[in-house]
């Protein structure tokens, strides 16, 4: 010490080699790194299926044998620790790389995105200030100004900000245009078939709950829309629609939408959380038509996109928008330093550390391109429809009559048709459930209307696995077709079938029609 | 196609191996970040120090010409892009496990908690719904319990949630107060040494701004909180502290804001994003006596506790304060799924995909342990003492009178003392910006009250790095010593300087005291 002070005796043992980053991190992240990847190659052939067989409690006994206790004492070391803990959890995962997982918009994520972001969580820049993530921050304004040239094409000057998902946007939309009405006066307007975080993000604001609009296949309807916009005349109004619904990937129909909207003069937020990389295919983006009237859009890419979470995005027509968003913080963004030339981050975000996930989507559209991106689009949708096809060659299936949306197929056993309503769901549920517990399939459930117009239970498979093929998921037909009957037989059993429900089963169930979507059409040669 | 649908095309080139999860999905990765790896291993050396010098625009131009456009056309494949894109990052960062790179609570991230993370992004688990995260949900659980532990010890039913940082952290500590009172109500009061995340989430919220209370020497002083909450009878009310404030590493006076919030029947929620780490340290913990009365707790690992962003806590004291977070979204969390056993995740977070940052979380803590992990805490805060004895022996340097907070150092140049006020303070700003622009330090700023009651500008120094020793951080002080000289010449060269200013500053200023901090003592042997 070269200042004479007597040095306070630190504790035993050497603490070199400890952190990722500077000159000797990436030795001893490459020699920790070869353990996860290890355990992550061991664990899907241990695991066997797409998921853990045996159930929640199953899976929590062999995680809590591995992992526990989780804050002992003394530690176990690195090595110790990862083994144990990654392979728990790479046995006990839900692994949307196996193409038997598709319940929800739960991505695979490309390697390229993963290995760009162990560069991101070495290098640990936070998004909040120029002095944390000086390169970070340039890759990140480049990868917003792409992404809201894509989504705003002809706008003078849009914008685009990283949030943590779609949820996360939708808030932020939703801030945006409460900031610019008189305080306490917006209205929300929404479709039935808007994502429960556009009711969260009111919740949250202190905003009246959304009012909200019939939808008529999935779809809001504009004439609901245009009298509910009629009925809130005089408040500051902000119309939210989807193009990508989680339940079944549908898309409101955008241009019916904005012109209601004008009319009315509301701002229009899109949630295109699902749907938003559409626009990466030429021949898909059509599917968007009327995106570019939306003042704010929702753009995932942790979904058609491949990012490992978190990858949202909120674009805006116009960078004028995210002046609420403005904040000074002398530790971050003093004006002397901005003055100066130091770049402000600190508006970019409701967040303030944050992780530089715009990091990984740049090295993947960089290594992809927009039209590779689009060809991984354009499969996942064609995979959809060639798996729509296989249903409906299945006597023991009924796809939901109409276009498949996106990449989300909905279907059910034509075993539960044959049951009441009530009863017919419950085989629905049991065959996800039976599935999920035998550790064979992880697919979805969504409730939506059926050909009678009722509401039922359907199976649900999103379908977003950029490598696999149609082939590779038929096996599901069989597993749901096994389940099903395996099901309905306790259900009989159980005494609830009746005649009369089986008649109308037989005779009302919309059968195998063909109902080719529009995105069908598209992809053809 | 065993449909009989005659096939659509699919697009040219093979699709094959571009997942990073499954079976041949870590065979990939591996090739892939061997790439990244290797980049961030030469990037050290190639930016020579820990940032890169020449500022903002020889930065930005430096990026851009490896990484646009970010968005081409036509991809130039994986290995290119990642070599591209991550070494721009690498070189272009400011890394803080450089020992001169201390201006924030900006950690170097420990490497095993890099690799952990890795395996979370591979596998992609969602936290949302069990079916995405069987076994993460699991250990996200193990991680939570241990941490309500040991935010409060002796609760009956503590609980804590994984955030994206402080700021999130105490939003939803806001929302939690505000959901509890009737609607309207509820009003915050805070210290003005609060982080501005406290006010954000107010105006978020909807709230009123909050309520602020004067500090004194950085820390809120108890009997203005009484004055203030006094003025406030008959509302809802929420006191906000910190534990370790952004600018200083203060923390504020907990058992006297407990009692004082106690007797006007205010809810306390302590900001410990900075301090909470203490709790690690057997020796240190006592630090945040009092505690233990808050409702709610933010807390957050990735500053003490060296997780890669985010690693965000909100402790609570009671499980069922959590109530206003539930939420039912029929395809993560159906009743009859619920009622079969699938565990509900979805009233975790306001969020809804969500990274399992508990993952890397949970590896740190089973490696290191609670002592392992104590012991680093411990290096940051005896580091601290050791570099600011060092600052109080050099002449041409001033340490901030007072104690030390935390593991914050806040200093200026001697040179700036003789200098007007404003003009002392332009230097102290200076300085730091010429640092940054040569590449040679990243030293943080605040303002601060001074011996004479006046708050000036000072050089602040965040010492959380846990193996730098303070001998690597002396060279800091003579980089401060010559750029301070450099700039004061420059400041007298414009006439600024007055020789009662240069008197006033030769006389008064507060020399080179030793004010040892508490924590120092209880460091010592």
């Amino acid at each position: 010490m070269s200042d004479g002070t007597p040095p306070i005796p630190g504790p035993a043992g050497p603490r070199e080699g400890l952190v990722a980053g500077g000159a000797h991190g990436p030795g001893r992240l490459r020699a920790l790194t070869a353990i996860v990847l290890d355990a992550l190659e061991d664990a899907a052939p241990a695991r066997g299926g797409p998921l853990p067989a045996g159930g929640p409690e199953v899976v929590a006994l062999s995680t809590l044998a591995r992992c526990a206790p989780v804050l002992p004492e003394e530690g176990v070391g690195p090595e110790a620790a990862l083994g144990d803990v990654v392979r728990a959890v790479a046995e006990g995962a839900a692994d949307p790389a196996d193409p038997a997982c598709v319940a929800h918009l739960h991505c695979p994520p490309l390697a390229v995105a993963v290995a760009a972001d162990l560069a991101g969580a070495a290098l640990n820049p936070s998004m909040d200030s120029w002095d944390q993530a000086p390169a970070a921050g340039v890759i990140e304004e480049l990868t917003t100004a792409a992404l809201a040239r894509l989504i705003h094409p002809t706008a003078p000057a849009p914008d685009a900000l990283i949030t943590s998902g779609g949820t996360e946007s939708n808030l932020v939309a939703l801030l945006l245009a409460r900031e610019r009405a008189v305080p306490g006066t917006l209205r929300v307007v929404t479709g039935a078939n808007a994502h429960h975080s556009v009711h969260r993000a009111a919740w949250m604001l202190g905003l009246p709950a959304p009012v909200v609009v019939a939808c008529r296949d999935g779809r809001i309807d504009p004439a609901a829309l245009d009298d509910a916009l009629a009925s809130l005349a005089g408040a500051p109004l902000l119309v939210v629609a989807t193009a990508g619904t989680t339940d079944e990937g549908r898309i409101d129909p955008l241009p019916e939408i904005a012109r209601v909207a004008e009319r009315h003069a509301a701002r229009l937020h899109v949630d295109a959380a699902y749907g938003g990389p559409l626009l990466f295919s030429e021949r898909l983006a059509p599917l968007l038509a009327g995106l570019e009237h939306a003042a704010s859009v929702t753009f995932d890419l942790h979904k058609l996109g491949w990012q490992p979470v978190a990858a949202g995005v909120l674009a805006v027509a116009d960078a004028g928008m995210l002046a609420p968003l403005s904040l000074r913080a002398d530790y971050l963004n003093a004006d002397d330093d901005t003055e100066a030339g130091l770049p402000d981050l600190l508006g970019r975000s409701i967040r303030t550390t944050r992780r530089p996930d715009a990091l990984k989507m740049a090295v993947t559209f960089r290594a992809l391109g927009r039209r590779g991106l689009g060809e991984l689009v354009e499969h996942c949708v064609r995979t959809a429809h060639e798996f729509g096809r296989a249903v409906d060659t299945r006597p023991g299936l009924r796809r939901r009559p109409g276009d498949i949306g996106i990449s989300t197929v909905l279907f059910r056993p034509t075993v539960a048709d044959a049951l009441p309503d009530e009863a017919g769901d419950a085989v629905v549920a049991a065959v996800r459930r039976t599935l999920l517990a035998e550790g064979r399939a992880v697919l979805g459930r969504a409730q939506a209307e059926d050909g009678d117009g009722r509401r039922r239970l359907w199976l649900k498979a999103t379908l977003l696995h950029p490598d696999a093929a149609a082939a590779e998921l038929l096996p599901l037909l069989d597993l749901v077709t096994a389940a099903a009957d395996r099901a309905a037989t306790e259900a009989e059993a159980d005494g609830v079938v009746t005649g009369a429900d089986a008649d109308r089963a037989a005779t009302e169930a919309p059968g195998a029609e063909d109902t080719d979507a529009p995105a069908a059409e598209r992809l053809s040669p």
